[in-house]
């Protein structure tokens, strides 16, 4: 990272995250499982423009919280994954989504994995974070309980029927 | 706030939040009980430009996250206050912090406070954000236990002065 403001670990964090995409971007890998560039474009319900997402990851990526691999099955293809710093942010977008939940005017499918999430606490976000782990840093998940992303997934998609049914 | 890109929660609160100085803005005034003007701008240790802190500061009015308000103590003046919503920021700045305080090159000094604060936890994040509802809402505060914006300042000095003196 560029000369920090301060040393501040708040201020810090925020030179590192405050902008109005990179932590959108990192919600999308960590929720969507997208580590393509395609998927991370097309399917960001936001809208994001593909040169602000190539100049977001190319960022995510000097700042050490993605990297860039080749993908296994297409060889021209580049996978993007998370690291051990990004994937402990999900505290950070648990509580956004919290937050975002009761202040602001979230649309009722989109809110339930947030709403979810938020109530699962700290045991969940653990549980989260190292599926995470399995899945970007290629590390073992005890195995058991079904994946929190999964279940969240599981949820949205009640939701969204429910809101179909009543419509 | 404007037309959002979408009511996805995490998403809302980014595009309230995410930008490089409100939650700095925000940490001043909930640390440092900063809440004039002039203290926001002279005692930031960012360095904050003051067009920028008035732009900053109208927006956050704008939003409902910031009140103004005449001080009782001098006529010509105007006291910046927190609203509900902002207080309930204790917990995203808590985990920034916290976050900060791992994967950045975080200052010892400045980093005792947030230190502090993430190992605390929610107990000590909610009496935190009860003291912010007596000081800027007037709001009464069960009586008892040392104020914890004086733990966290007290710490803070100890830890300066430990600086100083090993240097």
């Amino acid at each position: 990272m560029e000369e920090p403001r301060s040393g501040c670990p708040i201020n810090l964090a925020v030179e590192v995250l405050g902008d109005r995409w990179s932590l959108v971007i990192i919600r999308d890998m960590m929720f969507g499982n997208r580590r393509h560039f395609r998927d991370l474009l097309h399917h960001n319900q936001e809208g994001i423009a593909s040169n602000i997402l190539a100049a977001r990851l190319q960022r995510l990526t000097d700042l050490g919280l993605v990297t860039r691999g080749p993908d296994p099955g297409h060889k021209q293809k580049v996978v993007y994954s998370l690291t051990e710093p990004a994937i402990q942010l999900v505290p950070i977008i648990a509580e956004l989504g919290a937050w975002g939940l009761r202040h602001l005017p979230a649309s009722r499918p989109l809110a339930v994995r947030a709403r979810l999430l938020a109530c699962g606490g700290r045991e969940l976000w653990d549980e989260f974070m190292d599926e995470l782990r399995e899945q970007h840093l290629g590390s073992a998940r005890p195995p058991g309980a079904e994946p929190v992303v999964a279940r969240l997934r599981a949820a949205y998609e009640a939701e969204l029927a429910a809101e179909r049914a009543a419509s």
